[in-house]
């Protein structure tokens, strides 16, 4: 995603993993970030703690990512990637299927354990924590607005936006981590179906 | 809510607070463990925890509620309340205005942080751990559908109440838990407005 925190010289034990192809120290620390914030919580989640799920020496963590805040922020920023690039789904085709490649979007990474993990792991971080809530809004909700906002015609173009991906985030709580019956067993396509028009009608509706 | 709970007669030392008129041990209990559930999660709250965030002895709240199961079972009932009435709101009017009234009704209680906060620090247990989330489905989720699936017209009445619901706990989540602006501040009878037809179309969508 970024590579303004690789090292120029790594301190500590080298990393494991990486002769053999496996995930690169980095991939492996950001990995084991949200698995320690989701588990422990952000309050009790450390710099230790995660340095020793992903076995690496604590130094490693802190010299790709700096403090707890800043290691947070990047496993977010991963996880999040799917719905950072909300804004082009948005922007590449007709405005008035946006609804539907929105939608379409959204349930091709939450259907996609790989992607959805990390993604529901970030979730719970800010759904139990308020400075993990304020790093989510700092980084992933201001960016995303401001690039998703301009593309809407007619008013209140943000608070739009925000409602849409709120009938969308909220499936997703009931169906993937609630998991309620009939939706958490339903055909996606069926659920892309009906959530689409609704989707649509809160991107258009001036 | 019930009285299936009330002890014949009570252990431990005598409870305090209730001779002032204060709130009873029973209330007392139902809000430390949704405030111990909140905080410590499922798995790690215990009786001996709620016990003490009570004021009471540990003997009482087993002897009213049982073991941890049921006192999280318990905690969660009173919370959600006002979403067990849900059934009661839709049949209230006219079928025409039932998105409109959900809505309302469930801004009420919302907007109100005594009735808000219980529910929330439930949401908060229920995203975070299976066995709270499984309690959830089994006890809420179940008799909603049960109650509100029949007072519904057309094919997947179950699915669309879930999608209608889905809309507003989105909603509720960006808006309190996360605290997303520009909806964290948006006027809610603005936020009813825009989201009743959208809530309508999917009780009445056949």
């Amino acid at each position: 995603m970024t590579t303004a925190g690789a090292p120029r010289r790594r301190r500590g034990r080298p990393a494991a993993g990486e002769a053999d192809g496996g995930p690169s120290a980095r991939e492996r620390i950001l990995t084991a970030a949200r698995t320690e914030f989701a588990a422990r919580g952000y309050d009790k989640a450390s710099i230790r703690g995660i340095a020793r799920r992903a076995d690496v020496d604590p130094a490693l963590v802190h010299h790709y990512f700096g403090p707890k805040e800043q290691v947070f922020a990047s496993s977010l920023r991963d996880a999040v990637q799917p719905a950072l690039d909300i804004p082009d789904v948005l922007s590449a085709g007709a405005p008035e299927e946006a609804g539907e490649r929105l939608t379409r979007h959204l349930f091709g990474v939450w259907e996609n354990t790989f992607t959805r993990e990390p993604l529901l792991a970030v979730i719970r971080s800010a759904v139990n924590n308020e400075t993990a809530a304020s790093i989510f809004r700092a980084t992933v909700v201001r960016q995303l607005l401001k690039r998703v906002a301009p593309q809407l015609t007619g008013t209140d173009a943000e608070l739009r936006a925000e409602l849409a991906v709120a009938q969308l985030v909220g499936t997703a709580m009931l169906r993937y981590i609630i998991k309620v019956e009939p939706l958490a067993s339903a055909d996606p396509e069926d659920l892309i179906r009906r959530l689409a028009p609704v989707v649509q009608q809160h991107l258009a509706d001036g």
